[in-house]
């Protein structure tokens, strides 16, 4: 059962996530006088269509969030970092999207299928992990849990839509420009997107060559898994696709498996769905994954060059995985969050997760 | 300096690799009188421009190899299989660009930076091998011949054009239609191509998971290098770009090296140009590898899981590769190939490569 979760404000309504939070909470009844759209000055006074009514939106000021319950933080770090205490201070339940509190320590970094007892009745804000940690750790938790994980290496096919609203309008002028033999005009991105594929656009370490999102996934995994020493190497890369990502991982278990037990374990794991046909050539894409709750795993094989088969068993094995990066990646994620801090403060709530949005 | 390849026929010169092909030999000089264009009977007659003169497509005959020297198969294997033995009937050196000769142990397989020692004085056939392969090898070799190399996991970001005109035609349609809002209409891969990223389009096999892209750098690295137990785990991905690969790979070396000695060897390395510059965020991508000679690397880093760090030195690295696939990955090597042939048979050779399209 979904919990009831009071009045909301979805600071940064007007993003790619706020707008898709905004989608969800629609689809599951959640009403128009229970919201307040939040972003900056000058989308105040925007309308957003919203369950046949229109959601106006307010500017963020200290007083956003009088009379607010759950304030779900869909801008930048810098906002949330000035904005959530003052929601704290005034009593609210907080979830971030951005990456402002994932690494204090007292902060539970949740994905609710994965780390449920993370949040305590106590806990009043979440914060939510990157989109690419999230899809990741969906796929590989049934694995974890069933076998071990020693190793993970992790190469990245990264949607635009990470870097927000404007940079999905730059792939898609960007595209047209070179279907029409324009010349591209780079704004979001250093390099042009459509059409292109290149190194994630975070900086990039100076001394160790890790980019910033790389730097998340293994800090989060880490944090999330509570297994500070988990041995993880991610390349993360754009590519020109608007809003799912796709990753490839070769990972290393702690105990040898079968193909049987490792399908098994993947087919039975809560926001995962196995998308698998080698006759048919059918498995996950960033297309399919797009606008889908589940997280789609497939291509499981054995690592062809694992050399510890013993039988059918191996410990090495390679995937594919795809999820949508606005939805599972951060508006869905954080919604679940929101339920499971509501759950939690009434007694309730690891079960919350399973199916919170579907029923 | 450029040996004289003499009078070429090219098969399949109205292809993506054929046409490629015509244009090396046009900027390197080679006569339109000294070239036979050869395609399928419905091709015959077509027009191809070359060196300002028009090249008259002739349909593949058996007569088609008359007083040709030098045969460049750039058509399907099924092709190569059947005219590859009449040409060396006909006592022309042949280089075949389709898979149909690479496995064969009398074959060689050739990149010219990498075993120009495979091709003999007596050598007249010469199987090009795959672009993921070459591309990959290229970047690879150098650290292998300084360090060696113990274990490679590689995911690839590959282009349409490794299924031909057809797909880029595809890829161009099914963009515009997206853009347009309008439905896409897959003919020559099973997926949508146009914003989406897939498993790569060629057969998996139904008791190994392995696709036969994945297969084909396996046992083709296997080849190249000699070394028929290297570990190699590949994964291959098709996106939304045009005409070059994109390759991210972890590696395992056999002896612990520092970021400066890697860096080093690739500097050195024939074909291979480093773009590196983690300040600006620049590094390969396929657009900036589109329609170049040279493979590029990048990102190069040390693995950040790396458990056998002994000061600087590790034996495990990162690096991101990209090259056309087109020109490199496919025409530019047979054209290379041809060169050693040539070169070979009038007791030279291995320098050859150097630079034997640029001078």
């Amino acid at each position: 059962m979904t919990p009831q979760l009071g009045r909301v404000a979805i600071i940064g309504a007007t993003g790619a996530v706020g707008r898709e939070a905004l989608s969800i909470l629609e689809s599951r009844g959640h009403r128009a006088r229970d919201l307040v759209a939040i972003a900056s000055a000058r989308s105040a006074g925007m309308a957003i269509p919203y369950a046949g009514e229109n959601l106006v939106v307010r500017a963020l000021t200290e007083e956003s969030f009088a009379s607010v319950d759950i304030a779900l933080l869909c801008a930048s770090a810098g906002v949330s970092r000035e904005h959530a205490p003052i929601a704290l201070a005034n009593h609210m339940l907080v979830v971030d999207n951005s990456s402002a509190f994932r690494a204090h320590p007292d902060v539970p970094l949740v994905v609710p299928e994965i780390n449920p007892e993370a949040v305590t009745p106590e806990t009043r804000l979440i914060a939510n992990p990157n989109c690419t940690t999230i899809i990741l750790l969906v796929a590989l938790n049934p694995l974890r849990r069933t076998f071990g994980i020693e190793r993970i290496v992790v190469s990245t096919y990264q949607a635009v839509s990470g870097a927000g609203a404007a940079a999905m309008d730059e792939l898609r002028e960007q595209s047209g420009a070179t279907l029409n033999g324009e010349p591209l005009v780079p704004r979001v991105f250093r390099e042009p997107c459509g059409f292109n594929v290149f190194s994630h656009n975070s900086a990039v370490d100076i001394n160790t060559g890790v980019n910033g999102e790389e730097q998340k996934v293994i800090d989060e995994a880490r944090k999330i898994w509570s297994d500070p020493t988990l041995s993880v190497t991610p390349t993360c890369v754009r590519v020109p696709v608007f809003r799912a990502h796709l990753e490839s991982v070769t990972l290393t278990l702690s105990e040898p498996a079968s193909e049987a037990e490792v399908r098994k374990a993947l087919s039975n794991a809560p926001g995962l769905r196995v998308v698998d046909d080698r006759t048919a050539n059918a498995f996950p894409t960033t297309l399919s994954a797009t606008s889908q709750d589940d997280v789609l795993v497939g291509r499981i094989r054995p690592d062809p060059a694992a050399n510890d088969r013993n039988g059918p068993r191996t410990r090495s094995w390679c995937l594919l995985v795809a999820g949508d990066q606005i939805r599972k990646g951060a508006a869905l994620n954080a919604i679940q969050c929101a339920d499971l801090l509501v759950a939690r403060r009434a007694g309730g709530g690891d079960r919350v997760l399973m199916g919170s949005h579907r029923n």
